[in-house]
């Protein structure tokens, strides 16, 4: 089995194995653990303020000094229609106090919301040689200083459209995000209806029409799925939900006994707890948002909306109350150090050949 | 390339490359061609009456001495709701003259529906030695005969816990049916939401906890896709919307032409041609059965109320007013001879060996 190819090559790592940023569930710890062994850990960085930014950044050094990734949010952010977002607020809290929960009331006024905007000189400055990025496409002058500094870029397509305008950007590599995924879609085309399109239809589609290396993402948590992706023509694969249950995952309990238990039909996809498309385990506070008839703000308020809630609820191990992202191969994901997940990983596949 | 595995042995087929059963597309032709070639042809005869089951049983063989396989679709007819047909039956009436097209009101009560049931002594005593089901289990007693004459029979399964009980009732191969696959989705569990799981995912869930040999559909379409499907854990795959362009393909040159231009987010899923969910590429009816905000009578009714208007459309070669059924990997469906695209097919396989 030979993993080196020039993905490897551009990215400086032994397997072409990408741990996918998981935004409140990957810990400097697991990207660190994931470098060492020889993959690519990723640290998702989207929406957080320049502070947290710059310690999550240091910490990961500290614990690797093997290249990782940080992941942005590369979206505009929406003006807050006040008045919607007080209705769903009013919601929450009514749901809140019905399940005994405690809701804190944050004024919708005094929601901040950082831009990615904010975090790129600190990117730039801190040498980070791998910038993944979600929701969009980074300004071209933005392209351009990465690029200018030997950053190697990856965006995310959902589709074949956006795909080529990826391509069209210079940006160096995709990740191609199949309908498995968990998590957040990467959509960033507006069109309605979102693209749901499958990793098997997908992958090829891009690997044939674009010359830059693709990674391929939803489904792949073993030897076989990795095998199949490179078959389909990926030169990497991202991989999340495989790594929710682990030790270094910032994942509560009852969120990683879930993911255990799932069948394939238990992740759907949500705009309940951020506003936008993602997709996770049902539970309590994705079914009665949906079920409210209200209108869902879009990201990054009903987000915001949300993050006391899901604190609150993250502290008590209650799983009904915060977002338990997990893509369709979520079942029998393990208990165990990162390390012994990802060796697992290589090793099935290898023994595959 | 070892092509031969335990499905070929039982199947006597030398390639484990399967032609899907669809209705309105394949031909005698089509399926005698896969064969032909060593493949495994599938003629579909879901809801056909008897007569048109025998003729089109007998049609094939004279075309081939190879082993094919038929399709039933096995499921209960619901009780007719007139009034819901009706209010249906006008719209489609007004959405005709709207757009100039000849729509002929049959009476509903007119309507003949033709169960499995009625086509079972005839696949029997035709001596069809592999049986495919679509929508349901057939009783238990059928599948005893089947078994008792040494037919193969394989089920359909959209998620896991339809192939568990596949599996359970006997069943002895499984068409995992990803959700990137063209036409009607198999689901027979009545639950809500219906299943949307990736081919990614489905197949190597079910490959790994059924003994018995697994077909992959969905998203198939070359070489890398095959070779994907074996490394997910399947012993044979199945194609069909690499055929439909095809010469032996009874779709119209609109419908062939439309394939070969679509782009992954084209096909989606509509209850709106037949009151079961399918997958195919967006046209004018759809939309429009869509957005009125009417019931869609269930299947096999909402298909009767469209089967007049469809034929018209189709003889006038209009797509806007058919079904086109397709998967999410319709784009370059290429019109040549049904045994070309399976030569090109085996041959991408074999060369990325």
């Amino acid at each position: 089995m030979k993993w080196q190819n020039e993905l490897t090559d551009i990215l400086r790592i032994q397997y072409p194995v990408v741990q996918a940023p998981m935004l409140g569930v990957t810990t400097p710890e697991m990207v660190a653990a994931i470098s060492d062994q020889g993959g690519l850990g990723s640290l998702p960085l989207g929406g957080l303020s320049p502070d947290k930014t710059l310690s999550l950044i240091r910490r990961t050094k500290e614990l690797t000094s093997k290249p990782f990734a940080v992941n942005l949010f590369t979206y505009d952010i929406p003006a807050i229609n006040v008045e919607q977002a007080s209705v769903m607020q009013d919601f929450l809290e009514r749901l809140c106090t019905a399940h005994h929960l405690t809701f804190e009331k944050q004024a919708i006024d005094d929601f901040r919301f950082y831009s990615y905007l904010e975090q790129i000189d600190l990117v730039l400055s801190e040498n980070i040689p791998i910038v993944s990025f979600t929701f969009g496409i980074p300004d071209d002058k933005i392209i351009e200083a990465f690029h200018s500094q030997g950053v190697t870029l990856i965006g995310t397509a959902t589709c074949v459209r956006e795909a080529l305008i990826l391509d069209q950007k210079g940006i160096d590599m995709i990740a191609v995000q199949g309908i498995e995924a968990g998590g957040h879609r990467g959509t960033f085309i507006a069109d309605e209806p979102l693209p749901q399109i499958g990793t098997m239809s997908l992958v090829p589609e891009i690997a044939r029409r674009l010359s830059r290396p693709v990674l391929a993402a939803g489904g792949i948590k073993d030897g076989r799925t990795v095998r199949a992706s490179f078959a389909l023509g990926a030169k990497a694969v991202q991989i999340g939900t495989a790594f929710i249950a682990s030790h270094e995952s910032a994942a509560i309990l009852s969120y990683k006994a879930a993911l255990q238990n799932a069948s394939d039909r238990d992740s759907i996809l949500t705009r309940a707890f951020s506003g936008r498309w993602a997709r996770g385990l049902r539970n309590t506070l994705m079914t009665e948002v949906e079920n409210s008839g209200l209108a869902i703000p879009p990201y990054p308020i009903q987000n915001s909306l949300t993050t006391l809630l899901r604190a609150v609820a993250q502290k008590a191990d209650n799983k009904e109350f915060t977002n338990l992202w997990a893509g369709q191969s979520a079942s029998g994901a393990e208990t165990k150090p990162v390390a012994e997940i990802f060796q697992r990983i290589i090793r099935e596949t290898e023994e595959l050949a």
